[in-house]
């Protein structure tokens, strides 16, 4: 049976100002490569032989960058479920799997602006964990940890269900720095990617279960949506009485039969500058370079121009960002204090 | 009688790129207040109970800019000397006394890009040159030095001949270091600011004393002039057959009878970005900034933003200055490296 791709394509992150805007989140910017993060992860699974026609969940104020970019990469074919409102992950995920035709079918919801360098080792996972999916279990990815992240969520892995596949023992939050390096010591923690792998009636089943307003919400929006071509407008006032809720808290924290599939695939949320740095391409002096820059005796920046020319001398490991409306510089590692300057 | 203010115009200089280009160059720019540096030398020799109506010495491709610049801040009279092309101070200086009606009035020529923080005290210099140059003196302003600074020429001053004013002993190039740390210890130099006051008849004479092929080239360009309402267009063949030079070289450190009125009068040239932070107001973080600019635990930066704005973080003792087109970011104490950056 094909795998259909749910994209989440709803977030509006700041962390990413000033290029990533409200009208122009940063899964909608080529911030790694040629192509957005949002075509990228549509061209991860566009092979018909193991996928279906995606479904893309994204904000209805941005139907129009979704067409558009779906339309570069030549894919013509995808359902579009524009949410009225933003409710987190939980009810949107609720929307993609009440729209699928066959209930049974399973569905790979994956966020539209993380990175994964190796694709295969992802689809390997995925192949992997297919069989416990159509067993009725609800599946996620490990990211493979690099060090004591305290940014991420964490997931304790338990007995093997299969090759390549455990059980999950629980779900752990964002932690500290002294719990992160204790659990990156006990080598059964992953990082929880927020991908995810179930069938959609078992989805819902668990959403019936653990958090009923929210599927009824979501099965009134669905019942009085609004259909135009292949984009489907839930109705608003319903799908707005949704509790918001993640998949995390309100399924997979709480489910019973919870797989996950470890894998190290390049992964990266992208969370920051700092993570663009991490990523980029690095010259000599390792610095990594977007757009017009010029760069004299400087080491170590991320300094990325879009529609702008940036020349600098002398400086080092410092992140600057220009378009034609807005300059951000500060140092690398303190990209966090990004959000201070994007709310206003 | 009335001093005739005579106003240079015509550098385009490249140490303030990327807001200074040959297009606009620095003194067509508000970088200190509210008012060009060209329309704040003009506004410095107004007063129609000491001087005549100007004349203005400007590149041709900047005559409309000139005009404009004048006429919002009220000035219609002025005389526009328009050079066909560029042959350094001393031919243009050279055309604006042949445009005088009386060869015995006194010209007070000005640079049109450097600060006069002390108006009177410039003021009260020209007041103790002036019956020194009715006497046939070449006169210079000596601007009190306030450091051991290599990027100025410098004027050894001598004997008494007025209160206020003494004979020049000799010029003195751009010193090095050690050099210009000796002649502060003399107290007999003072750094050479490039404004003169001499008559009209004195300044020809000692052309043709000293550069006589200079003052043909002037002659022949001012003889076949076009004139057209207030501005006068020298002729190009003849005027580019002038050797190019500038005054100190090929009149001052030349003639007989050269005066010097030494004088504090917070002067400036504004010659680069740290010269900008020098003069500008500080905030207690030691930063001065220009535009829409947020700090947020920054010091002792200098932030000019045009057009765009500029938000910093955790960054110290930078120059940051960005328009629309072009950011530039170097450490303070660096601006020389501008001139690398503005080639290309």
């Amino acid at each position: 049976m094909l795998i259909t791709p749910v994209i989440l394509s709803g977030g509006g992150g700041t962390r990413l100002w000033p290029l990533s805007t409200p009208e122009t989140p940063k899964q909608f910017l080529a911030l790694t490569g040629e192509e957005t993060m949002f075509q990228m992860t549509v061209r991860r699974v566009i092979d018909a032989a193991e996928f279906a026609q995606p479904i893309v969940v994204a904000n209805a104020a941005h139907a129009d960058i979704v067409t558009a970019q779906l339309a570069e990469i030549g894919v013509t074919d995808a359902i579009l479920l524009l949410e009225p409102c933003a409710r987190n992950t939980a009810p949107a995920i609720a929307l993609a799997a009440l729209a699928l035709e066959d209930s049974k079918s399973p569905m790979l919801v994956m966020p539209s602006d993380h990175v994964i360098g190796d694709a295969d080792a992802f689809h390997a996972a995925t192949r992997a964990l297919l069989p416990m999916v159509e067993d009725g279990w609800l599946a996620t990815y490990g990211i493979t940890p690099t060090g004591p992240e305290t940014g991420y969520g964490y997931i304790q892995t338990g007995e093997a269900l299969n090759t390549g596949v455990s059980a999950v023992v629980k779900f752990v939050e964002k932690p500290d720095a002294v719990r992160a390096a204790e659990m990156i010591a006990s080598g059964d923690h992953v990082w929880n990617g927020g991908i995810f792998l179930f069938r959609a009636d078992v989805y819902l089943g668990a959403l019936a279960a653990n958090a009923p307003d929210m599927l009824a919400a979501a099965q009134a929006a669905m019942a009085a949506a609004t259909r135009n071509g292949a984009q489907i407008l839930p109705d608003n006032a319903a799908f707005a009485a949704s509790p918001s809720d993640s998949i995390d808290y309100a399924v997979m924290e709480k489910a019973a039969r919870v797989a996950v599939a470890p894998v190290a695939m390049g992964w990266s949320d992208v969370g920051s500058w700092d993570a663009l740095h991490e990523l980029g391409t690095k010259d000599d002096g390792h610095n990594t370079t977007i757009g017009e820059v010029r760069l004299s005796e400087a080491t170590g920046n991320l300094i990325h121009a879009d529609g702008i020319r940036v020349s600098v001398h002398g400086v080092n490991d410092l992140i600057v960002v220009a378009n034609g409306k807005e300059v951000l510089i500060l140092p690398r590692g303190t990209s966090q204090k990004v959000r201070d300057f994007a709310k206003d």
